[in-house]
């Protein structure tokens, strides 16, 4: 296998650090040291800290599985469980210690980087599009309430799973979660 | 009236700051200009700027009328209501540009500030505690299901809403906090 290059071992690791430290929780230094470049080969590939952060969200959402939430010969609402479930894998895997990259970034960077603030805009509506098709498939099969409008109620459950992800950096376990899969799949969803 | 002292002036002028930049976003030398005293009180004041963070989130909390989830003659749900609606008509003064003091900090100083996790920790417990006894009043004025647990509801919905604010901050319009109301107080809590 080829030797990565230097922006792509750059750019592979700046997902890491910029997730686990957040946007102003490190610097250029940190991130370059981090992935072992030098810091001077950084505006070699990068125009500055903000097109390197949108890099970064765009390999850490190829990276959420959006797929399972178009699985074949699966059912809808089983399909919105699956992809939640594999989300809260990856949260287990920090010890239920980092946020979500996307509300990280919009929290930090909404106001002042607005090439930021659309790419985030972007994949929040996209996002939630994926999520409302899964619910007017459900409503067609006739699992929950047609009268239901799915684009407001996709809105509000990826909203509501932010909100989740942002608790359980205080409680530091799964209990948000759950609380977010019960009222979404028991009481809301139905 | 008398003049404020310095710890004064420099204690309520933080929360604004420390509102609008985050706690990564500004330094103690922009908390002290804002405020209009001199750096080097800083310390003579507060040990640290996490602790001048924690006195800024207590003044903030305090401003956001946690009495109207108690105010008597009041219908339960409608308590609920006006409390959420108080809060949105607080992030519209800012233009729906700044989020929520409680997930900013908890997004940002979750991880490396152990006593303003544990000061969030609290602060989000006891909202959840005066939410889950609205609820229960609204148990047993008959107006929700008896069936549901009031207290996973209660951190359902107080997460939700942190999660509709993240999402604000991209929108910038009160789109998020509308859907929240809308299925909240329409489908979920009947």
């Amino acid at each position: 296998m080829a030797r990565p290059s230097l922006r792509e071992k750059l750019a592979s690791s700046a997902v890491d650090t910029l997730h686990a430290f957040g946007f102003k929780g490190c610097s250029i230094q940190d991130i370059t040291e981090a992935a072992g470049v030098p810091k001077g080969s950084f505006f070699n590939h990068f125009e500055n800290k903000e097109d390197l952060a949108i890099d970064a969200l765009r390999r850490y959402i190829e990276g959420t599985r959006p797929d399972l939430l178009f699985e074949e010969g699966v059912p809808p609402l089983q399909r919105l469980k699956n992809h939640f479930t594999f989300l809260t894998d990856r949260l287990a895997e920090s010890g239920f210690e980092r946020g979500c990259m996307l509300g990280i970034f919009a929290t930090e960077m909404a106001q002042d980087y607005p090439k930021m603030r659309e790419e985030l805009r972007l994949v929040f509506e996209t996002w939630c599009s994926a999520v409302e098709s899964v619910l007017r498939d459900a409503q067609a099969a006739g699992d929950i309430d047609p009268r239901h409008d799915p684009g407001l109620l996709a809105r509000y459950v990826v909203n509501a799973w932010e909100g989740a992800v942002v608790r359980l950096k205080l409680t530091r376990d799964r209990s948000p979660l759950d609380d977010f899969f019960h009222v979404c799949f028991k009481l809301l969803l139905k």
